[in-house]
């Protein structure tokens, strides 16, 4: 999905949310458990009661990898259930050295070698250039960098400053837009950092910003708007556990909508105060 | 496996070689091809032709995960063959908030809800405290940190000075050792850093470092060894191409040992000479 498609259905569904599919099999509805793929079963029913209230989906590989081949299996499933017309965000923070980076790249986005086609994958940039790059140079794809995360942790390494005073998420961010470009390479920032916004903005005016945070963390969405927000919206909100657990019951999809839909109401409120619609 | 185990180990085998699985699927002796499994094939007869010259075992996920179902499928039985006197690595070089990374240590650690028991796994540290923590939470298990790593991209963010001149990767081993001990937690050093061990030795003069980049990335075992040795060995070295691939004819698991034993050998000159044998 190019940057246009991206901000064209934006604009379609007055949305800029994300949902998280971290479906994690202790967390199910109970009458789940008897289908032959529970964690599938789950996504699908959530996946179709929100498909036009998002623009992006964000399967977190933790929860897959986790069970093995099974969970494997269930995200195999789970990709091809994801609508084309949303971004198909692997959460997956990989990040190794150059020929490494290249099978991890090829894993997630490479239907042909691993069976899965994700659009864009979230990417850990320790490792520095040749870690990230093979994620870059795939056609039509999106590499999205670690900047600041919304952890407690994120501020044990993220925020340390160099000799200048320039902190090490925005030193990331320097360097790392050199290497790709607003139309293949995005950062992740939580909605849990609010006024480092307006930071990440110096140095990223234009990109777009994965934002996770918002709902169970705490992160406020009109900070984020506040703080974030660029002409083209430039932001996808996350929000997992408020919208998929929103009710263990049979009911569980009707009342993941509730949520969704409340998130994304507030989110045109958002565009159409910003002009963007 | 406790850290007097490794150390018992490298002792009766008088070697501290780690052999990288980084089992490309296109780089396989052709003959292998028309088995039912090509890698895990390869692995079961380098694993028979190296056991006794190594004292662990380092399987990159990347190469097993990017062919998707049927690469884990062949990660589980390498696992299952790895024989349990050898450390037990999985190079996965995962990080993300606590109750994902929760997830990703079960991935790798716990049998009974993935099917994999490795006994450590690469870490990387990027978002701090409770991205490393479930790892070292589990019960005879190791994590194992990046420090600084052997790629061209190591230097573009580890080795920042902060305003007191102390680079990135030494703040992270300042931080991350006090979350674990000398018996659950290791450092990724890249074997290319020569004289950086020196400053790691520092910050963790007790700890054992897993030291990937000798052989096919150049690193020299000497100047490993020289700056890097500590009492109790405390080095773990890395060797992946170099033996693997040592031939692509129907010899290829001979000449593996051929150049296992040549490092073994070697290592075994280091540890005669500083006195741990």
């Amino acid at each position: 999905m190019t940057r246009s498609e991206l901000i064209q259905q934006i604009k379609a569904k007055r949305s800029f949310l994300c949902i998280g599919l971290d479906t994690d099999i202790d967390q199910l509805p109970p009458h789940l458990l008897d289908s032959e793929d529970p964690v599938f079963e789950f996504n699908r029913q959530i996946i179709a009661a929100t498909a036009d209230l998002c623009v992006a989906y964000k399967p977190n590989v933790a929860f897959y990898e986790s069970r093995g081949i099974a969970g494997w299996k269930s995200l195999q499933k789970t990709w091809e259930a994801l609508p084309k017309d949303c971004l198909r965000i692997a959460d997956a923070k990989r990040g190794d050295i150059g020929n490494t980076a290249k099978r991890y790249a090829q894993a997630f986005f490479d239907q042909e070698t691993s069976g899965l086609g994700f659009d864009a994958i979230t990417i850990a940039p320790y490792m520095g250039h040749d870690s990230v790059q093979p994620f870059l140079e795939f056609e039509g794809k999106w590499g999205i960098v670690l900047a600041l995360t919304s952890n407690a942790g994120g501020l044990d390494f993220q925020t340390i400053p160099n000799g200048d005073g320039v902190q090490l998420f925005e030193q990331i961010i320097q360097k790392t837009n050199t290497w790709g470009s607003i139309g293949n390479l995005m950062y992740v920032v939580g909605a849990t950092r609010g006024e480092a916004f307006a930071t990440i903005r110096k140095h990223a005016p234009d990109h777009f910003l994965l934002v996770p945070g918002v709902g169970a963390q705490g992160g406020s969405l009109s900070d984020v708007c506040k703080y974030g927000m660029n002409a083209d919206c430039g932001l996808l909100v996350n929000a997992t556990r408020s919208i998929i657990y929103a009710s263990k019951g049979k009911d569980f999809a009707e009342k993941a909508r509730q949520e969704a839909l409340a998130l994304q109401q507030e989110m045109e409120g958002e565009l159409l105060a910003s002009g963007i619609l």
